[in-house]
């Protein structure tokens, strides 16, 4: 990687203060991971603090051709802000100022490096939260949720960033500010750019700020626990669930490699027999609470299924979630570099889903270990191999390709809310045809006409037209 | 306008059969309207039955730099389906067929020429329903809903088309076909086109099926009204409705002025004292849903409300309704081409909003009339005009430039659901600033390279680079 010009050295450190600078390679070397374990050394670290830095940086990367990666804190797993082409790598996580918190209109205002936990605290101060919950919730930043449009549990019922997000402020990669959206929860005035760039992995624009819709908090919740024989029998209870009127605000599983894992790895409590769960809330105003519940426990008693349980107290709650959360731990242990996968296909063909991926394991010799939201068809398909190991890195490879393959026939689509970044690029052409390919790298073109931005990540790379015509 | 080119016509007649051809322009008269009465002729009109006509419609128009303006039954009010430039319009109206309704993965997939009400009859027929609900729900079209971005009512609980669809089929201006988006609830990979086309009036691209997300029915409804002294008060009881847990499913008001005329012109009945009036209806499960209704008229009962009244039979939602329903007749009768804007405003920015038209109207010697879905701040603010009366056209252009004003003063948005089309378009430009609104036609442009698709809607024409750098 060829060092920065050293005028452009000169003027970020005229730009950013020596605390906000970093140039040494020792220094750089953290912030060129994410959680994909992937990493590339950046040349400049910065640490912005207001628009106005971040709209003369980015002037400054088209003025010497510099990448530019924006990242948070790093808990992506798809190595989206790993800077593969070196460059300036923009960390938000110091511009996390709650600009404004405005319960009469049901939003909040808040800088790109938030964490989702603040923004949850901020909001709920006044009876609010901000629907989109990653399981990183407590380190996770709100401009990496936007980038990555990272949901949770709770999308089931309240939907993903781009349906919670009135608004952005930005920095386009040609060096445009410029303000998306509107302060209201109706607006149709010009295209919607707000939700373009939402889940564009900072290839479009740099979020500088963004309005955030709020919800009310429930006043209550109930937690339920479902055992099935197998997985099958679990998956047509997701169907059925998701069939009635009542909608969860969490439906998750595990299967049964899952259950498996969890009984040799943790002490959790679980019943005999269990082949696959479900654990499923429901929340809501107090009044019909119960009668929720009840609607849901009677959908998830489908055939196969073992046990049905309510949580009576917090205690039983937490003795309920206990399974699901000692799993990703007796993981870690097991397979501490595992691919984990987010495929999602339409609820009723999980059950095809789930056979096809048992046979993919059983041809390719890996244990594949599914859990995941269910009520969204979003499944995390975990290979639990050593990808240092050339053997097991190519079988990984081999049955990765046909996991997405099966995905697609499925009618589904390769990532819920991981996103694509580094680690799944080569694989968005399968989903993707080459004219809406060529679609979005225009697009792209449009919002950073010199490439600056994150350069290929998201999208594999374009195609030439020669390449293309001659198919 | 000049005629089309003699090969173009052959190629029109070979691509649809006579029937689905009309090129004499007495025939082709009627679909150079909409509802904005606007009217110029198109040269032709056609009407596509398959997503392959459109694909090879749109490959001609581009040969023959032909402008080509999809409609559905031209219920819109904005103008944008009036071929202003001639060339050929493209009805969808008997491309209508519900192509899949799939209640296990809560999905319809329909053509766009199924009217609003079609799609609403076929998801219900299996316990769902689409969430967009336009007063012309019973003729507008599906395609027309996710061109507009139209909403209605129940937006304030469901959202609009951008958060209820979940994926396109469309043919570019290029003449590209693809796919946008899913068929599930979560979906990462590339950029969102599905949202950026919605909303944009036919100048993308031409949607030739959607897939819609589809929500249970709720088993039950309450409906309320609330009477207020006058409007300040009714403001204050939207906020305070908005600020607390319970979601009404519409949350509609109509002001002082607005009852004004009802009793003038209907024999709909209203208590004394009535300056302005709001109609609440929440919806849900049956367990809870008193408690639900109790709550929202408890917020309903700020200083200055006059009744709150829940009905307890169909006829007294019937009658409770009775006055909003009249009002529609009521101003056609009195102004047969009023203006009707859709502005947006924060809720907590209502009471400034309609002091401010209040003055508005005094200043410009205008009879305003307000009403509209308060839970959103959306308000439909009419203008009682004779625009053949050249005095009175100037007061009313005039009087709308300082209500887009004080709207955007207000950090709202100059519409909600109607849409810009050609009304507006010169009014974006007040709300939307040069950088976005430049990327908006370097958008366009990728999509659209020749400008044949709805030329000159939506956008305001783009400032010449030279001019724009001169300010």
């Amino acid at each position: 990687m060829n060092d920065l010009p050293n005028a452009a050295v000169r003027a970020l450190a005229e730009l950013f203060p020596s605390g906000d600078l970093l140039t040494d390679a020792a220094d750089c070397w953290a912030y060129g991971y994410d959680n994909s374990k992937r990493h590339a050394a950046p040349q400049a670290v910065v640490f912005a603090r207001e628009h106005a830095q971040i709209e003369a940086l980015v002037a400054l990367c088209n003025e010497y051709a510099i990448p530019l990666i924006a990242r948070g804190r790093g808990t992506g797993t798809t190595g989206a802000t790993v800077p593969t082409h070196g460059g300036i790598v923009l960390s938000l996580e110091r511009m996390d100022r709650i600009l404004r918190v405005d319960p009469d209109n049901r939003l909040l205002i808040a800088e790109p490096g938030a964490t989702n936990l603040a923004v949850q605290q901020a909001a709920g101060a006044h009876g609010f939260f901000w629907p989109p919950d990653p399981t990183s919730s407590a380190v996770c930043t709100l401009g990496g949720n936007l980038a990555y449009n990272s949901a949770g549990p709770r999308a089931v019922k309240y939907g993903t960033p781009r349906e919670n997000t009135l608004g952005l402020r930005v920095v386009t990669g040609a060096g445009d500010s410029l303000h998306t959206g509107v302060f209201t929860t109706k607006g149709v005035v010009g295209y919607d750019l707000t939700r373009l760039i939402i889940g564009s992995e900072g290839t479009l624009a740099i979020i500088t700020e963004a309005t955030l819709k709020l919800t009310p908090l429930p006043e209550a919740r109930r937690t339920l626990r479902a055992v099935y024989t197998d997985m099958r029998a679990a998956a047509h209870a997701v169907a059925a669930i998701m069939a009635q009127p009542v909608v969860p605000c969490a439906l998750e599983f595990i299967d049964g490699a899952a259950i498996d894992m969890v009984r040799k790895h943790s002490t959790a409590e679980l019943p005999q027999g269990a082949g696959a769960m479900l654990m499923i809330e429901v929340d809501g105003a107090r009044a019909g609470l119960d009668e929720a519940a009840e609607a849901v426990a009677a959908a998830a008693r489908v055939s196969g299924c073992v046990s049905v349980e309510l949580a009576r107290s917090k205690a039983e709650v937490e003795a309920l979630w206990a399974t699901r959360k000692a799993l990703s731990p007796a993981l870690r242990t097991i397979a501490p570099k595992k691919i984990n996968e987010d495929v999602v296909v339409p609820v009723s063909r999980i059950p095809e889903l789930i056979d096809g991926l048992r046979e993919l394991g059983a041809r390719h010799d890996i244990t594949i270990v599914n859990f995941g939201h269910a009520g969204n068809g979003n499944i995390h398909v975990n290979l639990l191999v050593e990808p240092d190991d050339p053997r097991q890195a190519a079988a990984a490879e081999a049955c990765l390709g046909d996991v997405f393959a099966l995905v697609l026939r499925l009618d589904g689509t390769l990532s819920g809310e991981h996103g694509i970044g580094l680690v799944k690029r080569d694989y968005v052409a399968l989903e993707l045809g080459d004219s809406a390919l060529a679609l979005m790298h225009a697009i792209k073109r449009q919002f950073d006409p010199r490439g600056i931005l994150n350069p290929d990540k998201a999208l594999p790379p374009p195609r030439l037209d020669a390449a293309h015509n001659a198919r």
